[in-house]
């Protein structure tokens, strides 16, 4: 079967599936996006993701390219014609075609690109050995919480990460905490069982499967401090995991080489992995 | 007649000229572009944009779409199938089509887009009566130095300009220094008739226009000093301009709505501009 995308009102094969060259995604990364995971055909946490959706655009001042009911029904449909059952949707929505000036065009109808794929075999090792992790300044911009398409930064520091044979990169703003992952959440677990990970600020995206382990680790009795870490709390903690929509809950066992606690995935990064997964296979 | 646009290997009708939907300048913002004057139907400065594409391209480590031979071809043929006399190409080459993933892909052909158009017609009570600018926080990522098409940024900085009712927005660093306009290089002139604007760092993109007037500057024997300057420091000069590829030399006579000396274009402002505007005409 061939992969077929939603591209502003047609579904077309994704193989041809294009935008015009003056969409100002493409030439002033002007637009947001939202990755969505497919588990059992169905869509994972959609309300917060779409929530999230409208956040971004709000902050970009880009009107919402259709009705959420709309949204849902395309969503719905381009995992119904790839035949997913577990795997992701991705959805972009640009401020649309204009001749290019940075200011906001006077008129331009927001354009929206859905996809979706299965997932990627996951690698067991992941989360029965843990990654790793190394630690990069972050030189993004100051509004990180706006989930936006501007992601070359991301892109440079996850093939740092990369080519260091890691997972990841976490990055170190200018006062020596810890940010976020370039594509994930990070956490820490202190040596006194308190579960840490950054407040959502400016410098961070308020990640769904974030939101949703918050949730969890409230339900759960876990202690909770929502506030910066350095790189050397990090590195002395007990246990640190990261978690995205494609990550769900991974633990971290080596930072920049140094093994965090006995270098193995911890005690309650395996327990909050396993609720997580829990809730994924059936939202509350 | 019908624009024309290059797309990776093809001249195609502009309206018909797209992208696939994963690019990764469309995903990511990975990617980068120049921007070349067309006077008199020939490329002004084309060296230098061409040396600092090559130097955006070698940090993201994107290779070259095409030879400077090839590139230079491309150019002057869409200068020429638009029939542009005035006006400006623009250029755009990003890492290429693959399935989304942050990190580089093992394989992928640069995209290259290159368009031409005619210029605006420009208001002279922009350079006889001189233009505003206000002054915002610079929320950009730490790498203005490369010309990437990360701007998001740029576009809410410009449209705040707009907004204002002036023509920039000079962005200012967290230490309180001017960096730059959103799509312009900013400088004043002290009460000693020196020329001031920031070095080229990290922080600012080192505009060709920005290095055409340096080269002036040291011909005509001008003061000048290339170091950061306050925002306090340029509401209190002699004189301020900015300068870009689109805007030549423009005199700026008000910032935050305070007239900047007399709240005229300054002396040194008009022969900077007549200066370089007899390069343009004539590039040494």
């Amino acid at each position: 079967m061939s992969r077929i995308a939603y591209v502003s009102g047609a579904y077309v094969p994704h193989r041809q599936a294009a935008v015009h060259i003056e969409d100002r995604g493409y030439q002033f990364a002007d637009g947001v996006y939202e990755v969505i995971a497919v588990r059992g055909g169905t869509l994972l946490d959609e309300e917060p993701h779409l929530q999230r959706l409208h956040r971004s655009l709000k902050e970009l001042r880009i009107p919402a390219p259709m009705s959420d009911t709309a949204l849902g029904i395309v969503l719905r449909e381009i995992v119904r014609r790839n035949n997913i059952n577990a795997g992701i949707v991705y959805l972009q929505v640009t401020r649309g075609v204009a001749p290019r000036d940075h200011a906001f065009p006077r008129s331009a109808t927001p354009t929206l690109v859905v996809t979706a794929r299965a997932s990627r075999r996951p690698d067991p090792r992941q989360w029965e050995g843990g990654i790793g992790v190394v630690t990069i300044p972050d030189i993004r911009w100051r509004r990180c919480d706006i989930k936006s398409i501007a992601l070359v930064a991301n892109v440079l520091g996850k093939q740092q990460a990369r080519e260091a044979g890691v997972f990841e990169a976490w990055q170190v703003d200018g006062q020596g905490w810890i940010t976020e992952g370039t594509s994930t959440n990070a956490w820490i677990v202190t040596n006194e069982a308190t579960v840490v990970t950054r407040a959502a600020d400016n410098a961070i995206l308020n990640g769904v499967t974030r939101l949703a382990l918050l949730d969890i680790i409230a339900r759960e009795g876990c202690r909770l401090d929502e506030r910066p870490f350095t790189v050397e709390e990090a590195k002395t903690a007990r246990e640190a995991f990261l978690t995205s929509t494609t990550s769900d809950v991974l633990p971290v066992v080596r930072i920049d080489g140094a093994p965090v606690g006995d270098g193995k995935p911890g005690p309650l990064s395996r327990q909050l992995r396993a609720a997580y997964l829990a809730h994924a296979a059936s939202p509350a």
